[in-house]
């Protein structure tokens, strides 16, 4: 490595995919007019899918439900970290197996319900990449 | 604690404030010709304001640069965590003073560049909520 700047690599898709299955906690990007916006959520990937709840009824589930989102998830510490992030479409899961199959997934409520939606996106490209953090070469010794 | 529930708090303006300065890793938001985009930026919050770079000319610059951005900072382990949402506009710094200072400022280049472009977030509102997982009613013993 060379000390002196910020070293980026790509992940490729196969390592994405394990990463966002060894976590749990994501945020997830929508447009709501134009204007982005940014929510937290507590995910289940299984497969190639990206699982998680809504509370039916929300502007959470009306701004994320069968629209464009970006949802990301990452790790860093000083040294430098990695970060995933996958562009797709959140559809709701309608048919009694799919809705049988996600009550199993470990997913905790961000809002207390009883009747939650199940949401996945709809995968249209999952890039990472990692990066080690490095000194800036204007500021040798500042980090 | 009701241990059946998620317990979910909002954190005052200040309280964000202190945990905006206390961090240096956040996720912003983009929309994108109406679609959603995040990424990953190392940032520095003094005052009241949160302070990015970017290299020039870049597209992360073009998508971010006086449009409107959501900016995220969190902290989670499996018990619960908390999240500080900062919307405003991405406004390029300008003048040799803001400059200057912003040269001093420690921030961690993602791309390796000696012509960084600073981005200030004007900031139009702060809003943060600290949350306590719990077990879904539905499923104790699950988590």
């Amino acid at each position: 490595m060379d000390d002196a700047t910020t070293l980026m690599t790509s992940l490729s898709e196969q390592e994405c995919w394990v990463r966002l299955r060894n976590n749990e906690m994501g945020r997830l990007a929508v447009a709501v007019d134009g204007r982005p916006d940014i929510f937290p959520v507590n995910y289940f990937a299984s497969g190639s899918s990206i699982l998680f709840r809504t509370a039916g009824g929300t502007k959470f589930d009306d701004v994320t439900v069968n629209h464009a989102v970006a949802f990301e998830v990452d790790h860093f510490d000083q040294d430098g970290g990695w970060s995933i992030v996958v562009r797709g479409t959140a559809k709701p899961l309608t048919t009694p197996a799919e809705i049988a199959d996600a009550e199993s997934a470990p997913l905790k409520p961000w809002i207390p319900t009883d009747k939650p939606n199940f949401v996945r996106i709809d995968v249209e490209v999952v890039t990472g990449r990692a990066v080690v953090f490095a000194l800036d070469p204007r500021h040798e010794g500042t980090l």
